[in-house]
């Protein structure tokens, strides 16, 4: 048995003891949790096959009271010394893998800042927010198949781009990121059973940063009238790190305020608005803080929306916020927006710059408020441009 | 061993056999074949274990070669009599269970008659056609986890619907259906390699039908500028029996004149379009009879375009064609079409109708044209629209 050596202000702290899917050099992918910079191997600690699988999925199916117990089961673990030495990792020395089995994945568009300036250059001649914007939280689907994990190579994509006349195809030219964060239902619902906003806490699991990667000239082309499609299906980055519900209650702070009031369905009684810090940073470069306090529709409202129809979710459901804007020009979550579709460049490393080029990094990273003054990191989800393939 | 009868004019004759998953009192679901009004247990038939599954994905993602070998080889057994007795079943007899795990579903809206009809109805001041549409097959991603077996429920879906000012919240007032094919997925492909069109018979295994349940006022009211949601995420049914794509060789046609020209990924060389008659019928009077073979863009073409930008393809990924209409007023495949918006009611059992109302049942039928004269059937779709629940 030991003790595991959490260092002052870690971010991975008791307070936080987020779940992941790691393996060591020729063992099976399984459940960890992250304890300062050590994984604990959560089937050797906890003696539980559940966590001896390549994902989170089957753990999360356990339900909510089952999540509460392991998490006091490993506080008093940790607290205690009490962890078997067999089951104790250097982060540094495992390799990460996606933590979920993603069943579907939702895109929604819940910032009015990022929502305002995306209609804005995207529909110069209307209003920013179409009508329903302030009524609902809009959403769509995208594609869970390639949501991947932080560190994967994002391979520049082609399509169609609108030309003169007619279209022209080729790689895009205007490869951008989109900070947000992402949601993940372990307890789903039957068909025909909306989940409201109060039961939020039973049905998520804990959330990650998203980097929904977009390319804006074959998404401008292509969204009407059925939404994006190929301009984000090709990569959807998530952190390796699921930082569980609980660790967040201290972040809980009130949405800004909902005018008009939202229909009963979407009321609060209790605010599930996070304040949680964002920072984006372009090959090493901070150029973005997204406040994610900002977002006007909140995760719970978003949940109440998705399966107010009857839906029905499952475990392994991913639902992301869609970017993060705070109202200040250095708070946008998107390049489209940090550089006015391309016309205002921004300087990173002393060169002007709008859209990514081959061989740029992207890494998000965010925290929140915890107890006693601590921090909740959620690491970071990063991603380099590969040239495109012929 | 026995011989199994086949009806004379049967539409699950050895020029069909089409796949499903079924069950008999007391015992798990399997992978099973339909011939003429039997189903044979495979995994009996075959001794391999891997039908014994509760759905086709394990035997679809074995790859093309494995499918024409095990066509081969039930097509000799049935036609030789060398099926064993035990694994035999008549088809009235069995449970049908959802014939797979779908991965990613994606909806197109290849019927340019249909998507000018739309056009027209939601956009009456706009060109009927996005300025896009003759140059991709435009689609979008619906919700996986909604796909249901032929014969579920479907339970009336509330939701937000435009108002005066402000919306109001209720039950659909517009339920609708669309009449489709949907086209499965058995050998994915990895993230970064699109699947030319020539790819098309090596990945996709086989064709459903599909019943894309759309309320239209939720949809109406939510779909800029993302596309549709949770007007159609509350449900998909789609048939019980997995037509495999060798049984459609003899209803091969070109599809209509591509004017203008497609971009090069797009072209096809050998012709794709497919020459499948559907009916649908409402409360069992026959009220339509779309034609697929007026769909503008080939199930190859949009399956080129899915993943043209890189995006992998899955074992189990469905997609869909979108509404099927043709020309002619009794060619339309929704109820919106049919009814021009419900301005236009039809008369049904003598009744005057326009939308769903709750005790309706709606059944998809299609046949397409097989070797020397027989027709190779897809059975049905069917589902029973339900009162919305408190």
């Amino acid at each position: 048995m030991r003790t595991i050596p959490i260092p002052e202000g870690s971010p991975f702290g008791l307070a936080n003891l987020p779940y992941g899917v790691f393996s060591t050099s020729g063992t099976a992918p399984r459940v960890g949790v992250r304890v300062g910079d050590s994984v604990v191997d959560l089937a050797r600690a906890l003696g539980d096959d559940v966590f001896a699988r390549p994902t989170l999925n089957a753990f999360m199916a356990q339900g909510y009271e089952r999540w509460g117990e392991v998490r006091r089961r490993i506080t008093e673990l940790v607290s205690g010394g009490g962890v078997p030495e067999d089951a104790v990792f250097a982060v540094d020395a495992v390799t990460l893998h996606l933590p979920i089995e993603v069943a579907d994945y939702v895109d929604f568009y819940a910032s009015e800042h990022h929502a305002s300036n995306l209609g804005r250059l995207f529909r110069p001649d209307a209003e920013p927010l179409m009508p329903n914007w302030k009524h609902l939280p809009v959403g769509y689907h995208g594609r869970a198949g390639t949501v991947v994990l932080s560190g994967t190579g994002i391979v520049r994509p082609r399509g169609q781009r609108k030309g003169e006349g007619a279209p022209t195809f080729g790689e895009s030219r205007r490869l951008d990121i989109e900070a947000e964060m992402g949601f993940i239902v372990g307890a789903g619902s039957p068909l025909g059973t909306p989940i409201g906003c109060a039961d939020f806490g039973r049905h998520v699991f804990g959330a990650v940063l998203v980097n929904d990667w977009s390319a804006r000239d074959i998404q401008a082309w292509e969204y009407v009238p059925l939404g994006p499609f190929l301009g984000k299906s090709f990569a959807t980055s998530i952190s390796a790190w699921v930082v569980p519900l609980p660790a967040l209650e201290h972040a809980r702070v009130p949405t800004p305020p909902q005018d008009p009031e939202p229909l009963p369905y979407l009321r609060e009684a209790s605010p599930w608005g996070l304040d949680i810090d964002l920072a984006v940073e372009w090959n090493g470069e901070v150029v973005s803080r997204p406040p994610y306090r900002e977002m006007y529709w909140s995760p719970a409202q978003m949940l109440a929306h998705m399966t107010v129809n009857g839906a029905s979710a499952r475990t392994g459901d991913l639902y992301a916020s869609g970017t993060i804007s705070g109202p200040g020009p250095d708070q946008r979550g998107a390049f489209i927006e940090l550089t006015w579709g391309g016309k205002e460049p921004i300087k990173v490393n002393g060169r002007e710059r709008t859209f990514l080029e081959d061989g740029d990094e992207v890494v998000i990273s965010a925290t929140a408020p915890g107890p006693d003054g601590v921090r909740i990191g959620f690491g970071d989800v990063r991603g380099r441009v590969l040239p495109a393939r012929d």
